[in-house]
C-alpha cells in the first residue's frame, strides 16, 4: 500500500464531507471535550482496513487521535469492537462517517472474497480481482482483495498485458497480435490473451502466450482446455462466475478464476460508531 | 454538478486506470487508427452520466472524440445502445473502463431509486439519500439518486443540521441542545433532530424544531408521530427502510424516508463497449 | 473551521512569498540561530486568527516553532504583545509577512463587526456576512465575522438558497419560483427571497417562505414589513447598512441585518512583528 | 501575468463558491436557457482586470460564453458597461460573485494607485508596492499596482534583497551585512537596505549599496538624504504616507515611495452585474 | 505516454521558470506582437519529443500557438529546422527554456541509445534501460529510449518483480525468495532474480524463475550461462557495460543488456531556438 | 532552499517510483522487519544533498526512520560511508532508489562545480549557473552549484532581467531597449544585457546598464571590454567555456563567468546503497 497516495485520497474523502467542519458537533461541543469512539460489528465478517486506512482517518483529523483496530483478516462477529480511538470529540465525528463508509467497504470486499476463496478450498487454485473497481478506490479494493485470500490481477493498464479481442481481430491472428506485443513491451510482463474457442486456445498454445484467459468458457470447454494446455501456460477462467458455478470452475483444473464482482458487487459490511463523552 | 471538480476526479480516476497508458493497445494500434465505441445495455435499467461522466471521460483522454449518449433518467431495455464514442481507437480503449465503472454504479443508483420512487407513487412523500456514498464519488452519487427521481439530504456536515443522540446526550435535553446550535448555526439551515421516542417527538415540537427524524420507529409509531406533529415540522422515517416496507412507511404519511442504500449497495447495471474500427 | 483546507492554503500562501526562500536571511543568518519573535499590537482591535492561523504559519515553516497566541475574540490594546514564537530567526522571518497578512485581516473583520454589533445591543437581531468575501479566505473571513459576534449567512451557492430578482422575473412569480426551488432543493436548506416591495413580502408570505431578503428597503418600509409577517418568516435586511444607520435598522423589528462591508472592505489592523536573536 | 497559475487559481476560486453548484438558479433555469450578463460600474474608477480575470473567470465556467471587457487602466464613469458575458444563464450565474469580487478588488486598488499617480505627477518619482499584499492574490493586486500606474518592488523573499534593522542588528554593520550578502546572493539582484538615521544613510553609501530605503523619515531629512546621496544610489521613502503627505515626500527628491496601502486597504470598488434572459 | 499526466508535469516546468512571467520581454513586448520560432539543430542526432513534448509547452503557453516538429526517431544534422512554432512572441519566449531542456535530453537520450542499438546489431539482443532515471521525468526519458530503439525495462516498483541480493540473504535461499513471491505476486509478472555466480544461475533455473539478471559477469562466464540456460530463462546482462563492450556482451548470446546510463548520463543535444519577428 | 516545495516534489518522486509499493520486498519482509541502510561512495566527488534530501526522502517513506548524512560540500572519497538511515526494511528499499538518483546528481554538480571554482582561485572571478537546469529539478539543483562553491544567475524569466538579441532587435537599439525595460521592470533588479561586439558593449555603457554579458567572446575581446568597461559595470561571460578555456577566460579580468554544463552535463557520482537486515 502507498502509504503518501493513502493520505492524499483520505484528505480529498474527508474534504469532500466536511468541507467548512461539522456545524452541528461545532455548535455543541467545545475543541478539549474528549470522548472515545467504538466501531461495533453488526455482523458476521472479515474486518479490513481497520488499522491502517480508519486509523489514518482519525488521525488526519488529529494527530492526537489514538487508535486501535482489529489486524486485517480477523473474522469478526456480531457485537465486536473493532476499532478504537481516543481525543476530542469533535475530532471523532468528523472522522466518523470517512472511516466507515471506507471500512465497511473493504470489510465487505474482503468478505466476499473469502467466500470465494472458501468454496474452492484445497484445490490449487486463485481467485482473483479485474480492473472493475470504484475509480478511486482501486488501491484500498486491491488490498482488501488480498486480505481475503484472493491474488490481485493487473492494477492497471500499464502493467500488465492482456490481448483481448478487438486486439486480435485488429491484426488477423493471435499469432500476429503476439508478435507485435513482443516486439514493444517490456519483457517483465507475462503476456495474456483472451481465448473463446478450443482453436483459439491452441493459437495461444502455438504463439507461445503466457496465460490463456478463458473467456465464458464451460465446464467442459475448460476441461478440455486444461488438458490441451497441459502445464505449458497458466488459465485463467474468466465471465459470469458466482458462489454457485465457482467450485465447479475450480475443479475443471484452471490456475486461476477471476471475478468482477468482488470489487463490484461486494455488499457493504453493517458497522456503526458508538461515542461516549468523558 | 460542478464541472471543474468533475473534470479534476475524472482525471485522477484515469490516471489510476493507465498511468502508463494502455502497454497492450499501444502495441497493437497506431495513433491514427480511428474507431467507434458502443455502449451496449445488458439488462433494463435507468441511465445515468451517459452524456455528462461518459462524454467527459472520453472528452478528456482525446478532445477530438465526438460523443453522444442517452438524457439522465431514459428507461434502458436490453441491447439498447446508450453511448457512442468516435475518435482514435488507442483514445477510446483508453477510457473505456473508466467511462464504464462510473456509468454502470451511476446507472445503478439511478435505477435502485426509481423503484423506490415507483414504489411510494403517488403518495406525497420524497425518498432521500444519506452520507452513506462512495468516499470521491459523492456528488456523481447525489446527482444519480436526482436522476432517478429521488431527493438529496444534506451534501456534508457543513450544509445541514442535525441533531443525534450524542449531541442530545451531550446537552441534556433537546431543547438544550437545539438551543445551542440555533445561537451559532447560519440562519439559512433548517433544524433537524433525531428522535426514538415519542416523548422525544414532543420535545422536538416544543423546540420549534424544522424537521423531526423518525429513527426506526415502526410504521405504528410513525403513524402516531405524523398525527402528534400535524404538521407543524417535516418528518423524516430513516433506518431499515428496504424495498419491502417502503410502502408502509410511506403511508404512515412522513413526508421523507431516506435510504442508506440508494448509494451504499445498489447493484451496478450491467454494460459492456464494443468497438468497431475503421 | 476546516484544519486540512487551512495547511493547504497556507502552504500556497508561504510559497507565494518564499518560493526560493528568504535571500537576504540566509546570507545572514545560519540555520542554528534560536530567536524570539513578538506581534506587538499598534493600535486597539479584537484579535482574530493569533491561536490556529498564525501558529499554524509558523508550525510549517518549521515544526519545531513553539507558538503562543491570545484567544480569539480578546480585546487588545495598543503595545500588546498578542503572539510569540521561539525557534530558528530564519523560519520565523520566513513566516513572518504571512502571518501578518493574514492577521491583520482577520483581526480587522473581527473588529468592525464587532463594532457593529456593539451598535445594535441588546436589540434582538443578528449581524451577519455575505458572499462578497476575498477569493481564497472565505473560510477564515467567514470565521473572523463569528468572533467578532456575528453569524455567517449562507457559505456558498451549493448550501442555501437565496431566490434574486431574476429568478422571479424568469418564473414569472415568486410563487412559482418557490415552487420550482422547492420541488428540488433539498429538504434541509430554508428558503429566502429578495424582496423590493411591500407586495413582494406579502407573495412571499403567500408562498410560505422562511426569510424574506428586504432589499434596500428603508426603514419605514422594514417596520412595515416587520408588522405585516408577524412572525411567520425571518426578515433580513440588506443593502447600504453602515455603522451609522445599523441601529435604525435594526430597531425596525428585523431579525437580520447582513453587511458585504464586513469582509469586503474591513481595514486591516495595525500589528507588527519584532525579533529577538539569541 | 501567469496565465496557467491565474487558472489554477480561479478555479479554486469557483470551487469556493459554487462547490455543489448553484443550488437555487439550477432548480429555476435549465441548461440551455441563454443570457446575456453586463457589469455596471456604480461610481468611478480605473478599471482593471476586465478582460484578463473576468474573462477567464466566465470561460472556465463555461467556455462557450463569449466575453467582453474594457481595456485594463480605462477610467470608469457610473453606469458604464465595463463587461458583457454572453451564454447560458446557470454559468453566468456561477461566475458572477467570483469575477465580481476579484475585478472590484482589482479595480479599487489601481484605482488608489492612480490617485497616488496623480498626486506626484510630473514629479520624476515612481510610487511602489510592497509585500503586503492579500495571501493568494499577490499576482494579482501587483498587477492592479501596474495598471494603476504604480511600480512592482520585489515580488517575494526570493527576488529582491532588503536588509533590515534585525539583518544589521546580527550582523554588527550595515558594512558587515552587505558584505554577507554580497558574497551569496544571485548578482542580478540590487542591494537594499533599510536606513532610519543619517548616519546609516551614509554607512550605506560607503558600502555601496544600490537602493537606499528611508524608514519613517521626516521630509527634512528625506530632503537632506538626497543631497546626501547625490544619485549614488536610489532613494526610497517607506512609512506612513498617505495621500495628504505623498506630494511633500516626493518633492524632496527621493526616486521611490512604497506604499503598503495600495494593496492593503484600497475600497474595493462599486460594481453590479445586471443579467437579460433570451 | 499519459497526456493528462505530461501536461500536468509541463504545467509545473513552466511555472517554475516563469513564475511571475517574463519580465525583460513583457517589458519589450506587446501581447498582439506576432512571430515565429524555430529550433535549429548544433550537431547531429536522434530527435525526440519534438512533436508532443514540445508542442505540448508551447501550446500551454497559449493554445493558439500552431507547431510543427519532426517525428519522433528522425535522424536529424546540424543546421535541420527540427521544430517551428508561430504565435504571440510573448508566448514564445515563455516556452523557448522549458521546451529545448526537455527535447535536448529526450533527443540525448534516444541518441545514446541508438549508439549502443547500432553496436549490437543485427544480434537478437535487446537493450534496455533501469530506475536510474531523473526523478519527475521518468516517463519522459523511458519513451526516449524506445525512440532510440531500445526497450523498457519494468517502470516502477509495483510493475516488475525484482529479487536482489538482500532478498535472497532475507529468505535463505534463491528458491524460498522465489517461493514467496511467488504465493503473493500478481501472476501477470514475470519473475527476475539477479545472479552473481553459476551456483546462482543454477538455482534459478531449479527455481523457474523467468529471467536471469546475470550482474557484473564477464563475458566468459556470460557465455558459460546462456549455455546453462539454454533457452529456459531470459538472460539480462547488467552492470558496466559500456560502448565499448556492449557488442561483446552481446556476442556471449544474452537475451537482454541494460543500461544505467541510458538515462543517467546520456549528453545532452544542442539545439537552440532562433526566433523571427513579423 | 523551500522545505515545503521540496516535500511536495519528493512525493510525486516517490509515487513516481512506487505507485503500488515495491512487490517484491512486500512478498519478503514483513513490515516489521528492522535495518540499516548505508550508502557509501565509489568514487571521489563533493557530497550534496546527503543532509535535507535524502534525508528527507526516507523520512517520507516512514517518519519513524532515523538519517544521518555528510554536511553538504564534504570531499568523500571512495568507500565513505556518506549516509545511514535505520528503520523499516520496506522503507528503506522504498526510499532506496529516489534518494540515490537525487543525491547523485546534486553531488554530480556540486563536483563539477567545484572543479571549475578550483581552476579559477585565487581570481576575483564567480562561476555562475544558468537557466539550462532540469525541469522540476531547478531548486535542487541551483542549491548544488552553491555547495560546490558556485554561485546563482536569476532563478527564472521572472526575478531577473536579461536583454537579448531578439529584445534589442525589436527595439532597435540597446538604449531604447533598455529605456523600455527601465520603464516598467522592478527597481530592485539588476539590468543586463548581452553584447556580441565590442560596439554593444559600448552602447551598454551609454545605456547605464549594470551587467555586461559578453557573448561568446574570444579572452582578446573580453580583455579589451575589460578595459573600456573599467568597473563601470560586471561582466559575464558566456558560452563556449569548459574546464579547459575557463582558467583563460577568468584571467582576463571578467567578473563573472556563466556555465551551461554546471547543471546540463554534470556526470552523476557513483553511491551505492547497502543494507543490512536485524
Amino acid at each position: 500500500m502507498n502509504r503518501i497516495e493513502l493520505i492524499d485520497s483520505i484528505k480529498r474523502f474527508l474534504d469532500e464531507d466536511g468541507p467548512g467542519g461539522d456545524l452541528t458537533s461545532e455548535a455543541i461541543f467545545n475543541a478539549h471535550q474528549m470522548g472515545k469512539a467504538r466501531f461495533i460489528a453488526k455482523e458476521s465478517f472479515i474486518g479490513a482496513g481497520l488499522q491502517m486506512v480508519a486509523g489514518e482517518v482519525f488521525h488526519l483529523c488529529n494527530p492526537a487521535v489514538r487508535c486501535s483496530g482489529v489486524e486485517d483478516g480477523t473474522e469478526i462477529k456480531p457485537n465486536d469492537v473493532i476499532f478504537t480511538a481516543d481525543g476530542p470529540v469533535l475530532d471523532l465525528l468528523l472522522a466518523e462517517r470517512v472511516a466507515l463508509n471506507l471500512v465497511q467497504r473493504m470489510s465487505g470486499i474482503a468478505t466476499l472474497t473469502r467466500r470465494f476463496v472458501d468454496r474452492v478450498t484445497p484445490l490449487p487454485v486463485k481467485i482473483v480481482d479485474t480492473r472493475k473497481t470504484t475509480p478511486g478506490l482501486r488501491m484500498l479494493e486491491k488490498y482488501a482483495v488480498r486480505v481475503g485470500g484472493g491474488f490481485n490481477h493487473r492494477f492497471t493498464l500499464s502493467d500488465g498485458i492482456l490481448i483481448k479481442d478487438n486486439h486480435i481481430a485488429a491484426c488477423g491472428s493471435i499469432e500476429k497480435a503476439v508478435g507485435r506485443v513482443r516486439k514493444q513491451a517490456p519483457h517483465t510482463l507475462k503476456i495474456e490473451v483472451e481465448a473463446e474457442t478450443m482453436e483459439q486456445v491452441e493459437e495461444c498454445l502455438a504463439a507461445g502466450v503466457d496465460i490463456i484467459m478463458l473467456d465464458n468458457m464451460s465446464p467442459e470447454l475448460m476441461r478440455l482446455a486444461v488438458r490441451l494446455v497441459n502445464g505449458k501456460a497458466l488459465l485463467e477462467a474468466s465471465g459470469g462466475i458466482n458462489l454457485e458455478n465457482v467450485r465447479t470452475a475450480a475443479e475443471t483444473g484452471v490456475n486461476l478464476i477471476s471475478i468482477g464482482a468482488l470489487t463490484h458487487s461486494a455488499p457493504a459490511c453493517d458497522i456503526s460508531m458508538e461515542l461516549e463523552t468523558a
